[in-house]
């Protein structure tokens, strides 16, 4: 038999008050989990869905009036990235997930008392999740936390004869075809007191820093998930996005991911190319609607005890791109 | 500049209190964190010290009168492995890192309660660590819990002028220099009590399972970390040791792996292959006195709120090795 | 504009007597260009039918009553593979191109002068090819050899705007769809026989041979076409078929052909794993009828002025599957 | 026992008579064989060296006065690149390895009668290398032809044992150390007339051309050795070295070659990025003196039956650089 649905009892079941009540260092985890979807805005709905499923090989879960909700092959989650029809293309929102219900009033609490509004959404307010809370953060971007999303399976075929070749993280590559997100990029006009907010507040820890001459953070990366970054930030325009991103398996993704993009007559923004900082090997590109997307992978895994590198001004051109060892300046001046 | 340790402030620290009173959702995590070391025994320390640093490219750190310690080198951790030299190739313990030394208190209290008495170590009794706790599990197992333990640095060098390659996940490849230790599988006669206890008692969640006919366990994965498995339980004699399983970061490394295994004289256990269990591509191999070991890529990232997911005894082939679709006598049967 | 067909006089044409007329050092080479069809027997041809379409990812180009061609997307020429209905598996013949249509008398002479007898084929008698000629082999096999064979193009469209994905060694990887056949092996009863004839008579160059202990040949493997073999022999009933080959471009498509194999539910033979004979990559299998497969990468590129490669028999495992190092009964024994 | 020397009489030797007078079909192949070695001078000849060597992995096979000799690896030849000392970087000749000693009086001739001195260089006065024939081209390069040439052996080992790793096509990894060169592209004022004097005079054969609006070649892409390409000539002034480039097995080497390249400090020209002519995937970049070089994989093989493919220039940026889908100003203007 395939993989299915475990038996009763032995699946994290984040209503089930006898794991939330176990001790800290043997139950589940708690606060903020990982990204969990992000919210954009675009110009013409049918040519960016068409892109996120023709080219980003994508899933549609659901359509709404003015929104179309799309997830990657390997997400159990309803949704990741949400495109809103608007008459400018920017973000709406970036949601991420919580381990627990209980988390919700939790880091409410710690949001207000920093002095920010939250707004609480009952179920069904948002599609394909239960309640969540909302605020602004500090650099001018619409966070929302929740932690009971509506679970759609992912396209692990589930039937008895054999393992399913999804299961084995391979799908047809006509497209990309990511497995999952996973990671965003804000700008800030003071990178600083936001990622300051974020450590503090929410709970994420820096993994990595950029250092002007004066010891001012330039940009910063941020994770909750043992990943190399969740969320980063860099200097720029309050409430930008500079991009959101895709991982894949590894380098031969990238070139595949790059020949699906030419093929497409999408000419890249960056890349294929490495980083310095996370170490991660990626290309930049842009939606027909000009959100830059990125896809990546590799990167090292740092755990929470792993020390925080960071680097100086003087290098940046390698911290960033380690090939060119140079920015361009669509790259630091173009985003959303 | 290269990457070079943080600003004050900036870095965990587990001795930090301030850091260790926050909320829980906004606070490091707790409990265990992931695989520390494995401690094996060796009837000939300088043969295998001679396979793992030259063929397996891990480093010394430090030699005592009996006991090796090494090192992958992009862990910052003291040692990964002991080799230990004894009269019989076995298992001496597996050491699991904590998050913070209160956890030690908590899950002393939890152990302790279950009815298992746990032996605490000071400082100095083992080397390159704290104090630290002791006990046998229902498996028959010594494991070792620790916070503390003595960041060595990896291999990363930190000159002035350049990130290093080490910084990016690549090394000289006359040897196999996985970038760290994974995981490991050991053997118990009742799966099932031994798989309850590591996640009751000391908060393992388990990822996937394999049932034979009457629905008991006779196989599961288990993690703390988001991987698919720090520790997995096989149905053997208890106390055994089926192997210990290095990270690499692709596909390409498990070929290059192979090439320097078949170069140095030393014959594949089984691959490359794949797992259709954790997905991930592998070789196993024993060291010249005869321990299982593995390397390991792929596989998904089991975020905490994944489903479990279940296999059955009639797809056990395909379950461990997806390709062959069949074990072999000497997979089942062979362990130290 | 896409890549097209070339202005007048820039494509080589066989028949064209300005090029014939040649000096033989700046002409175009003559003499056999490589393997042009395999042509076996099948039980069942629409269950092989499907397995070549369905998990190999050939494409039919033509259907008789008994047959069925079947070329791969890279491939130019009519067919590299003819399947024909018959009441058991076995090998019909195999069909080497030929450079020039004056390559067929000339040869034509030289088998015959060796004592075999040569039988001629005229345009139409086989599906898709002009002239040929047939011989059998001191090993017991029947060969062709034909020059003009009906170009049916590649799957490389030629639509105006854009070079296609598939001029880039892409394809949709629902099945495993290789560029192009590569080589075959056959069996023989005496290998040095038979070598010296391919050698002697048809202008093969010998590559690397594995040597018994008394210094026969037990394996020759034979070469055209400017890489490690178009044709290999080992020793076996006289007439046999051990497999044929398809090119793979590198180690990450053999994985991907692993997996594609296991969702098929096709276990596999051997592999994936590196042969120290030609260094390539590897896994061998069996259609569904029993005749067994190969898919192939890496290995060097053979010059003419290359010295050929001497194994020996005491190495025979390390030669033939250089990781498991041993040889296993199925592979030595199974042939069709 | 490793592979070794062949026994007598199954080794070809371009001076065995009896190999020499066989029949065109079945006998050696005659003419130019491949890219043998490409004379640059440098102005600083450690430097240069050292960087041969210690980034490129390049062995040094002899040194004189003025000059360094290395090889590849894999390569069995004396040398495929010599660096001279002078006052200016340029390229001193371009030398191609014919089949056959005999050859070279047949060529000889075909050059004079096309109107072009040709110098015969005796044996000894070059090094490494018996009697050649120098000539210049239409496009203004020194182009030598030579048949004899000291064989230096691999780096492949041959100790009893066991195949050496480097037999299997890896090496230390702390320099490219690509397993051999593969081809270069000069410039010239007329590459109509070039290209038509390596096709008619020389043998060379088209695999691929990039057309003016005018039907004028503006690039051209010409083989011997089936592969994509020897020898490729652009528009530019006459005598002018665009790049040589080195054979790299995959594309996970591309990437190995990128991390060694930004360690060592040297800035990437272009690239990873993939040619839509040849399709093969590329990095372009400095040596310390200013010789542009390449490392190039994949592409298709194009055997002498295929047919040439023809690009339009309004679609020059994906036949270059199919990623960009554009050239920039550096690589179409700066060559030595």
């Amino acid at each position: 038999m395939a993989p299915d649905a475990p038996p009763d009892g032995q699946r994290f079941d984040p209503s089930d008050s006898r794991q939330a009540t176990r001790s800290t260092v043997t139950g589940p985890p708690r606060g903020i989990l990982r990204l969990g979807h992000v919210d954009v805005t675009v110009t013409d709905i049918d040519l960016a869905t068409a892109y996120y499923t023709g080219v980003m090989g994508m899933e549609v879960t659901a359509r709404t009036e003015d929104s179309v909700y799309l997830k990657c092959w390997d997400e159990e989650d309803h949704h990741s990235l949400r495109l809103r029809y608007a008459s400018r293309v920017g973000m709406d929102l970036m949601s991420f997930k919580v381990h627990h219900e209980d988390d919700l009033a939790d880091l409410e609490k710690k949001v207000s008392r920093f002095g920010f509004p939250v707004e609480r959404l009952s179920r069904g307010e948002t599609l394909g999740q239960g309640e969540s809370i909302r605020f602004s953060t500090p650099s001018g971007h619409v966070m929302e936390l929740v932690a009971d999303v509506e679970k759609v399976g992912t396209s692990r075929r589930r039937e008895p004869l054999a393992p399913e070749p999804s299961d084995l993280g391979r799908m047809v590559r006509d497209q990309i075809a990511p497995p999952r997100m996973d990671h965003m990029l804000i700008t800030a006009e003071e990178v600083g007191d936001s990622t300051q907010f974020f450590m503090d507040v929410l709970g994420f820890r820096i993994t990595e820093q950029l250092l002007d001459g004066n010891g001012h953070q330039l940009g910063t990366w941020l994770e909750r998930s043992h990943s190399p970054h969740d969320l980063a930030i860099v200097h720029g325009t309050n409430g930008g996005l500079h991009h959101f991103a895709y991982w894949l398996d590894e380098w031969d993704d990238v070139r595949d991911a790059a020949d699906i993009l030419a093929y497409n007559g999408i000419q890249l923004d960056v890349g294929p190319t490495r980083h310095g900082i996370t170490r991660g090997s990626t290309i930049y590109f842009f939606d027909p609607l000009g959100t830059r997307n990125e896809v990546f992978t590799g990167g090292y895994r740092p755990d929470p005890d792993f020390p925080t590198l960071t680097w100086t001004e003087d290098n940046i051109g390698r911290a960033i791109f380690y090939y060119e060892g140079e920015l361009n300046d669509r790259f630091m001046k173009v985003h959303t």
